[in-house]
């Protein structure tokens, strides 16, 4: 059985289990160890009222080395005072002693409801018995994705294998959505490994930039959570040079990771709380990336273009509105939109179109929106997903 | 009959008819005349892409005298290129050639779909019609209120009487939403009409001032149309002496607009898309009254939150996740939250309380968030609805 997990890459050891924070009695904690040890990339939230876990993760992750990640669901512990921040210092702790480590050889990740206080003994004892547990089997990783999922209705993950100066080297990922996923540095909780050869500063500068194209660029409801964590963990093992520097080996393998984050990013869209499908938003002609960036997340969090989506609507006058009230500069005259190449509005002027054929497009499980805004060379682009009545479903009763 | 409608102060004959622009064969052309004439204010959307009505009505608004108000639904002639501008200079000359006016003494507003070309001799012909049959009897105000409907349920309206310098002053108004509400300048389409006899300058004060505190308070989605304006007309018929500086005439009258333009506000958000509750978010403790306003806005928009109050669900993590995503200075020692007067977290720290008796307060068809941000003196507040299935059944669907 080939593995597709984040055991996937030499090196690695992983599991879940139930340790009892969800009331559900599905599994809750997840564990990841590096005997061999690795380098480690993180990038975090930049809501202000960041969880416990990130305040502790932010620290541990500036280590030379990092052997162990614990990840729990079903509780964010955040806004929960100066008890969480213990709680969450006490398990990283507590990997350490049962893996011989020092605490700031351990990353930390929860997610789950804000603002309740986590069950500290289970989360403890709960890593003791899973310390136990762990393996390199398929079943290990596979065990991880799905311990760390809340609202998501499937684990997500994502393998890369490519060769480096040689080597076969190995990328892979795990990531849980599904809402409150705002397009601002990192998002959710993701998980990622490699046994490639690379220096912690590479690593970092390929991390930050792959996350930037991928779900960074991904939106759901606009919201940015008090967790987001991303990290990822290099073992060294697969024998390529060490990369410590630019060059052809790390643009390979920064291109291999940004695919596997953008594989991961679209599972998340395709996956978001009541999502039936996802769309990307391309906006050019702006007058500098950063205008065209904005405009692209304007059109793809607007409500009413996601209810359009969803409905398959060919209702572009909601895209405009959205780009004409996101602040971008906009050239009227040359301003012109298609979707799924079909041109709805060029030059300023509505275009004829066959509008059932443009439903069949917005009816498929991706399509794409390319919004010109006719100002300058600007260009970037955003992933989102239809708003559906399930959203609202999974969001009014999530608390009780 | 006591006139509850936009003919209730002295001067203004008002209607509404099919004109034939909605397929659903329901009332789409309204009209409001001063044959005496009035002074005016109005605002508009900050939208870029600002429909055809926006552009003719803001050039006539400048005009000294205003006679007459068109207003059609069921197309917002937005991004419909130089036709669609022809069709609202013709809509205005048409209703000055039949009042015998000048054009610029005509306003316009538009709403519905955007994007399709308007059906301009639908909309003169029905210009020549109604403006035979307009009146000063309540009818006259029912017609105007009903034919400025979109997904509206009901109509809008409100009056408040007050004594100025002793003379009965009557102000009333209409508005319809009742989705695509942004919280900034003006919102959807308001009509209002006063008998105060009050100078263009004080009343374009007290009118940006009023929509200021009301309308611009309300987000159902946080996305500002493309034809969003608010309109007032002052016949000056009450007898009151001509306001025309600050003093305790104007605050008087001002007061009076205010207390309007709230109640038409929260008849918005009451009958938002879908919407089956509304909610206030005050925000205190800012480091000023714009990062309070900012954290409102923020709050009041976050689709996680509008679900919460759907569900009557106390999921308070939500409201602080959206005050620690939107930019503004937080004390997190002092940070607080209440929910209709319920103390759900305090300086910093979660507090125990009733969730039965919380969700029933959030239940009811209006309530409180309180949030005090713990670093200054600054303090705003904003509207908000829920988000409910409804909103995206009214959606997914509208354009075809």
């Amino acid at each position: 059985m080939i593995n597709k997990t984040i055991t996937a890459p030499k090196g690695f050891l992983a599991g879940g289990l139930r340790c009892g924070i969800k009331q559900s009695g599905k599994p809750d904690l997840a564990m990841l160890y590096c005997p061999g040890g690795a380098v480690s990339a993180a990038v975090f939230t930049t809501n202000k009222l960041y969880s416990a876990a990130v305040k502790v993760c932010r620290a541990n992750a500036g280590s030379r080395r990092t052997y162990a990640v614990v990840v729990n669901s079903g509780n964010a512990n955040a806004c929960t005072g100066a008890v969480g921040l213990q709680t969450a210092q006490l398990t990283c702790d507590k990997v350490a002693q049962v893996l011989a480590l020092q605490t700031n050889q351990v990353l930390i990740a929860s997610t789950g409801i804000i603002g309740h206080i986590p069950p500290r003994q289970k989360i403890l004892d709960g890593v003791e018995v899973l310390s136990g547990k762990l393996t390199d089997k398929p079943a290990g990783g596979l065990g991880f994705a799905k311990a760390i999922m809340t609202t998501d209705t499937r684990p997500k993950q994502a393998v890369r294998r490519t060769t480096i100066g040689g080597a076969a080297v190995t990328l892979a990922g795990t990531a849980k959505g599904a809402g409150m996923i705002g397009p601002n540095m990192a998002t959710t909780i993701a998980v990622l490994t490699t046994d490639a050869a690379i220096s912690k500063p590479m690593l970092q500068r390929a991390f930050r930039e792959a996350i930037g194209m991928s779900l960074n660029r991904l939106t759901v409801d606009g919201h940015q959570s008090t967790n987001d964590t991303a990290m990822i963990l290099a073992s060294g093992q697969a024998g390529n040079a060490v990369i410590n520097a630019g060059g052809k080996a790390y643009e390979q393998f920064k291109r291999a990771l940004i695919d596997l984050c953008t594989d991961l990013a679209k599972q998340m869209a395709l996956d978001a709380e009541g999502a039936t499908r996802m769309f990307t938003v391309i906006v050019k002609g702006a007058r500098n990336n950063q205008q065209a960036l904005a405009a692209a997340r304007a059109v793809a969090n607007y409500d009413l273009v996601k209810c359009a989506v969803h409905g398959g609507d060919p209702n572009w006058g909601r895209i405009l509105c959205a780009v004409g009230s996101c602040g971008v500069d906009i050239n009227l005259d040359k301003l012109s939109c298609t979707i799924g190449g079909h041109a709805v509005f060029k030059n300023g002027q509505p275009v004829p179109f066959d509008p059932k054929a443009v439903s069949r497009v917005i009816c498929k499980k991706q399509h794409t929106i390319v919004v010109d805004l006719g100002v300058g060379k600007g260009v970037d682009f955003c992933y989102g997903c239809d708003l559906s009545r399930e959203y609202v479903t999974v969001n009014a009763d999530y608390h009780t």
